[in-house]
């Protein structure tokens, strides 16, 4: 363990954010080869430092290699994936069918990170204004995991379209455990230089000046703001 | 911008992981030294490059440092606070009542990270399934600006005893617009060693190896799995 009090060096520091502005979201670059247990272990051990509120930890950590189990989770992703396809119509819904949003069995291992709601018991210090805080903390433990997991050369994605009920059923959890997160997670044959979604031109990012307001909603940052030019593009 | 295909360095990698390990949620160790607007910039740079459902990008930022915005929002605070310490009783109170749980004030600026519920339409790729995926996208833009601070020598506490409706009118938000992370931010005299709650006696970590599953809740790793010498403490 490093000591707290030093400030990080500059390749310390690039690293950080290395990992921040190469994550992916990965659903087609999977590669079969094993993740290493130490590797792995390193993993969850960086999503368990998650912050949470009242210290309360909510999460848990389904490591699922069975290729069974991940075939009942594609089935689950199959059926809801046809459903949002009949949201769209036209073009649109061709470029949807086009897009491949999930690496279920192409990835060696999938993780489900759910929330104990309730764990900490009724009264979680911080979490009486606010019941959801304890999704959040989890949702905090995803992006670690995912940080890290890019700075060990692994890429994840995050599988949205699954009804929860039935990933809770096909996962036998317990009435108060929520599946908050299923993600694919395994090294790839590369990491894209830019989000897919934006590279298929399905949607691109957002100007992040438009984003920033200051003291109050709609006071957005203009040229004369100290902080305006450092709101570039990167 | 780094070639994506290389590797990270050693020290690339313990720069991600010191941020993970060494991040605090601070409350007592602000001090009133400024944080430069190229700093901020990185920050909020950081977030808007987390991962979103669909590439929603769901998040606004809301810079705040007028001292009259920040005192309503310590007035909501303490008005929250006063409720939640009634939830305790003898000692365990008196514990909480000498807890500090904020930095509004200390700090030389405050952040709202909202959640834009109508961004990107009714049909957001990925949103179907799970309508709660713009704020689970929103807190994993919290995660990267918090690790990004730590790597920068910023401290960074969440103050989650607030009521959001009075939050949202403080800050003038429209209805569809949630305000889901309300943070202070600033340097700090020093990065505690553990968490605070942990070294007050508040709660302990929990032991990572607890905490996983393979293939189906309740499936623990037992010493003979190949898992188990990497879940240790660190």
């Amino acid at each position: 363990m490093n000591d707290h009090s030093q400030p990080f060096t500059d390749q310390e520091r690039e690293g950080l954010y290395r990992a921040i502005f190469e994550r992916r979201d990965v659903r087609s670059q999977f590669l079969p080869d094993p993740v290493p247990p130490e590797v792995l272990g390193r993993l969850l051990t960086a999503a368990h430092h998650a912050p949470s509120v009242g210290f309360m930890q909510p999460w848990d950590f389904l490591v699922i290699d069975s290729v069974e189990v991940r075939k009942s989770v594609l089935a689950l992703f199959d059926r809801e994936n046809e459903k949002a396809a009949e949201n769209y119509s036209g073009d649109r819904q061709d470029q949807y069918r086009n897009l491949k949003l999930q690496g279920i069995l192409e990835s060696p291992i999938n993780l489900c990170i759910t929330c104990d709601r309730s764990r900490g018991g009724p009264n979680v210090l911080g979490r009486n204004s606010i019941v959801e805080t304890d999704l959040f903390s989890t949702c905090l433990a995803v992006q670690n995991l995912w940080l890290a997991a890019r700075a060990e050369g692994i890429g994840v994605g995050w599988v949205s379209i699954l009804d929860q009920e039935d990933l809770a059923r096909a996962l036998g959890l317990p009435d108060h455990v929520y599946p908050l997160a299923y993600l694919c997670i395994g090294y790839v044959s590369e990491f894209l230089d830019q989000p897919e979604l934006q590279a298929k031109g399905w949607r691109s990012r957002l100007p992040l000046a438009e984003l920033v307001h200051r003291n109050g909603w709609g006071k957005f940052i203009d040229e004369s703001d100290e902080l305006s030019p450092w709101l570039k593009p990167l």
